[in-house]
């Protein structure tokens, strides 16, 4: 077909990734070795492992030791390449992707942009709450709760001084049920010690849910111990209990109840990254694009939309498949070796979902885990999740240091990383004029 | 003396230290288990170990590892507290810390605020030049000089591309010798694989030099070896080069030449903490303020100043003390037994400082020292520097984690660190209003 004519670089075929979380990486690993050109943008120049940020944002692991430089990643890949870039758009007609620099021209592109926090459209929730999707917002978490505890100390007034030491999660899902259990060990285990000035009984830590249940895509007997286990360690549990209206003192639920609080996180949805809003085309629930089993967008047979982005039904029957890491992980396989089985004329393939169960930590000794038809709750449930996110984590220093950080903060009840940083201005945005002329002595 | 009735508390006497440096922790150490009340006030929440900043600045070590929570050091300490406070002035008279919340009442005083970058009155070079005195800075540097490459491999025009990959540094003392060795490996040995498309013989590192000499305070011999191990790392040495103008593309000299250059980094100079600048009381040069041999302020016998803030000259015969960790630590232990001394009637002593020596890092097993009459350079002053730098860092988790990335950094020739992090606004101000009025089922 024509496409293995590249309009982009005239000899192979381009193949541009946008987004280098596990569904990009996955999908630019397969097409490592192959006779295509790919290059992969990311808006960070890191692939950060999202499901250890909960800890980053609870002081018990610092920032860098989730993340990994993109290129040292696909240093090994020989026809990969990379380059830092915040996308814009697509121009599907003209195939270049647009970003903050010059367009890139592709053959193939696979959209894996991943996704961002739903406020559904409240922009009170959006600017009063923590968000929890990438390791600026967790590392801006940590901060503030830290210094909420700092302010408390000063606080003469008996009320304030409790919102400054309320949290409230607000989501019952993996992402809040893990905040909570952690934070609930930060105020019960670690901050004693460090505030022994303070009421550390007037530390409350809320996880709200406007459903019936936390943890709703696990078995019932799973969610009752998740819930039991997170009782058990202080955490005040609310059930069918929606947020109305967050300032930076309180938070008020639908009821009409009020809670006084310096600090609610969001983790009460995900949509598709902006990204998908500025293509053009249809989208479904959560701003996700229908795509075609094969993952191809609609209409566009160069086009392949993958991960969290992504919107196929045929999960456990009609379904969504949910914006999960596995699921991204082998929609960009497939992508790639559908885009390699059109360059060579074999038939592409439907995406096909092998399940490989789903886990979530509580706290210490404590997770529970939903696989292969097993059910698992308690200390084997945590070693569990503990040896599958070590292996999973890119890159032998990070696993080192995560480990080291487990071990020092399980043997200690400690967290090493309580450190209020981040007090300057964010990076300066480069602003390169054109070069002076140079005398001699430097224009070598 | 009357002061043996605290007016602060009533009971023991109260002693206040401003900064949690190695001046203000080791005045906190000697006066613990004293019958005293310490309280300790720190602009941030942790003790920074400055000494590796540069590692920071150079995606060599995460800034979690060089920094420890000031309360985390202090809890040992029975009669010692601490609060995160900025401090903005001193009322002598009423014998009070002024902060940004309720002012401190104190007995006695010891200030140790330490230092922060001279400029010298030059706005410009203060708001083009990156400086290297606490973690935010180290860190903004890093994020930009990573920042600077990946604009680079995006960058068509050619002279602007070597303005991003062209680092000068400004100052030929221990921190500018040590970055410039950094950067030289940095640009040499790690970048190369991240960025096979650059041609990184046009990235350059520039050390420039007022005066005629680097490393002025070393013996010539030392100051020799790191001026020819610094050529052979392939650094640009200017001496006799003073700074005229800086802006975001290039930098001019006094004698007209001109570098262009997107990261021009400060470390020319060091003057005392701004606190000093408010006090209203006399100021020797850098803003250091003279104190008694005994470190007390003259006409204030109850405030010590102690560190890079104070001003003594007796060093080497008439010189000022320099603006050392040493000098810090000793002058924060005499402090406190010049005022246990005056507590208990016994008569105070005067400053006398017992030299360790010094000691500067270059790169791979190059190092020079020179402590009691011996001088060494080469892989021996360097495996020296290690552990000392290891031994005096606070807290076994970061010994481990500092520790691990070097051994990591040495064999692989990686940096692990390589992230550009903090494109978020800085932490959120608290503003805790009036709690609003809680309901039956939150105001337990």
């Amino acid at each position: 077909m024509s496409m293995q004519q590249s309009q982009a670089t005239g000899t192979k075929p381009r193949i541009v990734i946008v987004g280098a979380g596990f569904g990009g990486l996955n999908a630019a690993r397969t097409l490592s070795g192959q006779p295509v050109d790919v290059l992969v943008l990311n808006r960070n120049n890191y692939h950060g492992f999202w499901p250890l940020l909960y800890q980053v944002a609870t002081a018990g692991l610092e920032p860098e030791s989730i993340a990994y430089p993109v290129r040292a990643i696909l240093q090994q890949y020989r026809n990969v390449a990379f380059q830092m870039a915040n996308v814009s758009g697509i121009d599907f007609d003209g195939r270049r992707v647009l970003t903050d620099g010059e367009p890139v021209p592709y053959d193939f592109l696979i959209l894996a942009a991943g996704s961002t926090s739903n406020y559904f459209g409240n922009r009170e929730l959006e600017t009063n709450t923590f968000g929890m999707k990438d390791i600026d917002e967790a590392e801006a978490l940590r901060n503030h709760v830290l210094l909420c505890f700092e302010q408390a100390v000063r606080e003469p007034d008996p009320d304030r001084r409790a919102a400054l030491m309320t949290f409230v999660i607000v989501g019952g899902g993996p992402t809040g049920v893990e905040l909570a259990g952690a934070f609930s060990e930060l105020v019960r285990h670690v901050l004693p010690n460090d505030y022994p000035m303070l009421d550390l009984a007037l530390a409350r830590v809320l996880l709200v849910e406007a459903g019936e249940h936390i943890l709703a895509t696990f078995p019932q007997p799973l969610q009752d111990k998740a819930l039991a286990k997170l009782k058990q360690m202080g955490v005040d549990i609310r059930l069918g209990t929606a947020v109305e209206h967050v300032d930076q003192s309180e938070v008020v639920f639908k009821d009409g109840r009020i809670v006084p609080s310096c600090t609610v996180v969001w983790a009460a949805g995900v949509k598709a990254a902006e990204l998908a809003d500025r293509l053009g085309v249809t989208q479904a629930r959560a701003g996700r694009i229908p795509v075609a089993p094969t993952l191809a967008l609609p209409g566009h047979p160069e086009v392949f939309i993958i991960g969290d982005m992504a919107y196929l039904e045929g999960y456990n029957g009609h379904n969504a498949f949910p914006m999960v890491a596995q699921v991204a992980i082998q929609q960009g396989k497939l992508a790639s070796a559908n885009i390699l089985a059109e360059l060579s004329g074999r038939p592409q393939q439907p995406f096909k979902f092998f399940d490989k169960g789903s886990m979530a930590t509580i706290g210490r000794r404590a997770a529970i885990m939903d696989a292969f038809g097993i059910q698992l709750s308690g200390f084997l449930a945590w070693l569990g999740w503990l040896f599958i996110h070590l292996i999973e984590l890119i890159g032998f220093r990070n696993r080192l240091i995560v480990l080291m950080n487990w071990m020092y903060n399980y043997f200690t009840y400690d967290r090493g990383v309580r450190l209020i940083t981040n007090h300057l201005p964010p990076v300066r945005p480069l602003q390169v004029t054109e070069a002076a002329e140079t005398d001699e002595s430097v224009s070598r």
